[in-house]
C-alpha cells in the first residue's frame, strides 16, 4: 500500500504526468484552493531555502543589501514605460475595494461598494515601477550611487495555464534592482548577475546552462537588453532559469530620475534588474530526477546522510544506534546534515523508497550482520549503486562520496545536454530535428517575424543568442544569408 | 547643513514626531506612493533581518519547519469561522479582476470588465483560513500529527491611520500555524512560542516585556486564548510586541479537519497561531532611542563597530589606515561586525553624528595624537560616554564592551519600565495616574463593557492579565469585587 503510493508515472509515459506525480509524492509542492496559486511544503521549502541562502550570500559578496518595496503597485505606474505596460498589465491581480461588509441577508461577506478604491492597485508583477518611483528621492547626485538593492518577495502574474514550480499565478522570487552613473557601470552588472547566476546554477544546483542574450521578441518588457541563462532538461525542452536586464535609462526617463553628475550636470540614471525565482526547483528536479523520485545534488539537500537501522528486537536496535551515534555527531561537525530514522512503525524497505523518492544523496543502513562485521551499507542516490564498507573511517568516505555525487550529477547533465545540442545548416533539417528537442545550435539572421514564423510552425524560440560569435561567417538557416551570430533554438517551458 | 538635516525633533517637544524623524533619518524606512504602504530601507531592513534569522533559528530549534502558502484567500474562506470573519473580513484589500486593458481613448490602462472573478480574493490579512483548508488535506491519522509549520510573508490590513513599522497596511511577518492531537499539547505550544517571544525579545533585543494573556475584548478573531508580550516604551505607552493564540478546535471545525486518534475514533484538531512582525521594529526604536538617534542593542546592529580615521593628509591617514588593519582582521574574526569608514568627502564630525543616528554601538576613532601615544578613543553610543584607551587588547576590549553595552541598554529599559509600573487601587486614582502613562497593575473583576467604558473614558486598554494570580485577593479597582486576577493597564500603540 505504502509502496504503491509512492510509485511514479513513470517518465517514458508520460513525463509531465511525472513530474507532477514527483512535486507532490516527494512533498516538495500542491496545488491550492485558489486557482493558480500552490502551496510549497515544508519538504520543497526546506530546498528553497537552501537556494535562498546560497544566493543571498553570492550577492551580499556582490555588494548588494537587501529592501522591501511595496506589494502594491498603482495602477497608473504601469502605463509610464511604454513597453513594459504591454508585458505586464495585462494578465494581473486588480485590487479594487478595501472592504468586505456583512451580507445585507445575513449569509457571509461581499465587497463593499462604497469602498471603492479612486485608483486601482495591482498586485505587483514585477517591482521596477514602484522602485524607480522611490529611487527617485534617493538620488540626486553621482555621490548617491550606486544603489545595489534586492528584494526577496512574492509576484503574481495571472497565467491561465499553470504548472507547479514552472508556471504559478503567484511565486517566490528575487528581484535585484540598481541605478548606476554611467551606461558601461549598468552592462557591467547586468553581466556580473548572469555569472552570479550562472555559477550558482552549475555549482550549487548542478545544472549547465547557457549563457545568451535574448532576441527582441523574447526581451523583457522595458529592457534594452535581456541576458539569460537557458537549461535543458531531460525531456529535450529547454527551460529560461535565470535573467538579468540592462534597462538602459527607461525607467529613469519614465519615473524622471536624474542625477548630478562629476561634470556637474543632469542625466538620467541608468538601471538593471535581474531575477530567478521558484522556478528554479522546477529545473531541479527535471534536470536530475528519475523514474524512482527526486536526485538531489548535496548542496541543495535538506537531508543529506539518512541513516536507516534494520533490526529485530529491541536489544539489536540498542546496539546498531550505539554504533550510530558517533558517525552522526562526527557527521554533524563537518556540517552534513543526518537523520537518524529509528522510526519503529515503518518498515526499512518502506524507508529506503521514501528516501529515495525525497533524493536524499546518501543512505546509511546497518543491520545485524554489519554489526558483527563492522560494517555498514552505503547507497549513492545518483545512480543507485550499493556497496557495503567497513564502518571504520566511514565519515570520511560519506564526505568524499558527497562531493563525487555533487559532480557526477553535473557532469550527467552536461553530458546529456551536449548530447541533445546539434547543429543545424538549414529549416528542412530544423523542422525535423526539432521533434526529437534538444538545444538546435544555428546561424541566424532572420527577423522577428521570421522567429513568430518558426514558433508557429515548430513551436520552437529562440532561447538565446550565444554571447560568443562564431569565429568565421556561415549562413543563416532560415535566410541563406552570411553572419556570424549563432542562436540556440528550443521547445521550451 | 549636513548636520541639520540629521536633527531630530526632541523627544520631549514631540514624541511621535521624534519617532517618525528617527526612522525616516536613520534610513530606516519610507513612506511610499501606495497609501499605507511602507518602503524598508536597506539599513532598516538589515536589522529586520538579523531579527528574521535569530527567530527563525528559534523555531526551527524547537522543531518547527517552514513552508509558504498562498498570498490570496477566496472571500467564502473568511466567512467560516464566525469570530473570525468579524475581526478580519472588514478592512482588506480585495482582488475583484485579473486582467487590464489598454483605455479605448488610448490613455493609459483601464480594469477590464470581462475579467472579473467568479469569487472574490483577499489579500492575507492573516493565514488561518487558507493553512486549515490545506491542513485538512495533510491529516487523516494522529500520526500525521503535530504539524509544526511556520511562514515567513507579508500580509495586508487595510488600516485607515497608519505609521511606519507600528501600524501600516502592508507588513512583514512570520505566522506558526501548528495542529495536535490533545488539547494539552496545543496549550502547551502556544505557551512555549509566548516564552520563545519573550526570550527573544529581551535577550536579543534588549526590550523586557510582560508575558500574559489578553482579555475577551483584545483576544484575537477566533481564538480561545490569546496570549501576548507587553513592552514599555519611552513615552509611556504599551506596545504588544507579539501573539501565541490557543484556538482550541475552531478552525479545524470550520474547515472540517478531523483525524483517528489513538482509540481509532475522530475527532477535531487543536491548533496554535503565533506571529510577530516588523512592528518589532517600532518597539526597539522606541524603547532605546534618544534625541541623537537609534541606540541599538549589538545583537541586532548590522554595524556593531565602525572605526573613523582623522587625518590631516594622505600619510596620515596611511598610517592610520595600517594600524586599523589588524584590529578589523581580528574583529571580523570574533564574528564582530565592523566598519573602517575612511571615505574622504567627510569630515569626522559629519561620520561620528552619522553612526550616531543609526545606533552603531562602538565607534572607534583614532587621530594623529592617538597615532604617537598608541591609543584609540572609544565611544559607546547607549551613555555617549568617551574614553581614550591604549591599542594594545583594544579588540578584547570592545569585544567585552559590547557585551556590556548590551546588557546596560536592557537594564536601562527594565528600569524604566519597573519605574512606570504602579499598583492602583481604585478608579478614581487610576484617572489620575493614567494621565502619566505607564503600566497600572490593578486588581480585576470586571466585564467586557466596563473595558470598553474604561476604554472610552481613559483611553487606556488590559494589556494583559498577569499570568500569575496574586497571592492573597485584593479589590478591583472599578467594581471592588474580591478577586486574585491582576491586570495590568496602559494606553498603547
Amino acid at each position: 500500500m505504502a509502496k504503491e503510493l509512492k510509485e511514479l508515472t513513470p517518465r517514458e509515459e508520460n513525463y509531465s504526468q511525472w513530474y507532477n506525480d514527483l512535486v507532490v509524492k516527494a512533498d516538495l509542492a500542491e496545488s491550492s484552493a485558489v486557482r493558480g496559486c500552490m502551496v510549497i511544503k515544508p519538504y520543497g521549502y526546506a530546498i528553497w531555502e537552501k537556494i535562498q541562502r546560497k544566493l543571498d550570500d553570492m550577492f551580499k559578496e556582490t555588494g548588494h543589501v537587501n529592501a522591501y518595496f511595496p506589494l502594491f503597485i498603482p495602477k497608473s505606474f504601469l502605463s509610464k514605460e511604454a513597453d513594459h505596460v504591454e508585458g505586464f498589465a495585462k494578465e494581473c491581480a486588480v485590487v479594487t475595494h478595501y472592504r468586505l461588509k456583512t451580507n445585507p441577508d445575513g449569509t457571509g461577506v461581499v465587497v463593499d461598494p462604497d469602498a471603492r478604491l479612486e485608483e486601482e492597485l495591482i498586485v505587483r508583477p514585477t517591482s521596477e515601477t514602484i522602485i524607480w518611483n522611490t529611487y527617485k528621492g534617493w538620488i540626486q547626485s553621482y555621490r548617491d550611487l550606486p544603489i545595489l538593492c534586492n528584494q526577496w518577495a512574492n509576484v503574481v502574474r495571472w497565467e491561465m495555464r499553470t504548472r507547479l514550480f514552472l508556471r504559478t499565478a503567484e511565486f517566490l522570487w528575487q528581484e535585484g534592482h540598481t541605478a548606476h552613473a554611467t551606461e558601461a557601470e549598468a552592462m557591467e552588472e547586468a553581466r556580473r548577475m548572469l555569472d552570479v547566476y550562472a555559477t550558482f546554477a552549475e555549482e550549487f544546483m548542478a545544472v549547465p546552462v547557457v549563457k545568451g542574450v535574448k532576441s527582441a521578441n523574447e526581451r523583457f518588457a522595458g529592457a534594452v537588453e535581456t541576458f539569460c541563462i537557458e537549461a535543458m532538461m531531460q525531456d529535450g525542452k529547454a527551460l529560461q532559469a535565470g535573467t538579468s536586464h540592462f534597462l538602459g535609462q527607461n525607467f529613469a526617463k519614465a519615473f524622471d530620475v536624474q542625477f548630478v553628475n562629476k561634470d556637474n550636470k543632469l542625466e538620467y540614471v541608468w538601471a538593471t534588474s535581474w531575477g530567478v525565482s521558484t522556478r528554479l526547483m522546477g529545473a531541479l528536479i527535471m534536470a536530475h530526477s528519475d523514474n524512482n523520485g527526486l536526485v538531489l545534488p548535496p548542496k541543495v539537500a535538506p537531508i543529506q546522510v539518512v541513516i536507516v537501522p534494520i533490526y529485530k528486537n529491541a536489544e539489536q536496535l540498542d546496539a546498531i544506534s550505539g554504533k550510530v551515534a558517533p558517525i552522526v555527531d562526527e557527521l554533524k561537525r563537518l556540517g552534513i546534515s543526518v537523520k537518524y530514522d529509528n522510526a519503529d512503525n515503518k518498515k526499512p524497505g518502506w524507508k529506503f523508497s521514501e528516501y529515495e523518492l525525497k533524493g536524499v544523496p546518501v543512505r546509511l543502513a546497518m543491520g545485524g550482520r554489519d554489526l558483527e562485521n563492522g560494517t555498514v551499507e552505503v547507497m549513492r542516490r545518483d545512480t543507485l549503486e550499493k556497496e557495503t564498507r567497513p564502518m571504520e573511517g566511514i565519515v570520511e568516505y560519506v564526505q568524499t562520496l558527497l562531493d563525487e555525487i555533487q559532480q557526477n550529477i553535473f557532469r550527467k547533465a552536461v553530458a546529456f545536454r551536449d548530447s541533445v545540442t546539434r547543429d543545424v545548416p538549414d529549416y528542412e533539417t530544423f523542422k525535423s530535428e526539432i521533434e526529437k528537442g534538444g538545444f538546435l545550435r544555428c546561424y541566424w539572421d532572420g527577423s522577428p517575424e521570421d522567429e513568430d514564423r518558426i514558433k508557429e510552425e515548430t513551436k520552437a524560440t529562440i532561447r538565446c543568442i550565444l554571447l560568443r560569435e562564431a569565429e568565421t561567417e556561415g549562413k543563416c538557416m532560415l535566410t541563406g544569408r552570411s553572419t556570424k551570430r549563432l542562436v540556440l533554438f528550443a521547445r521550451s517551458y
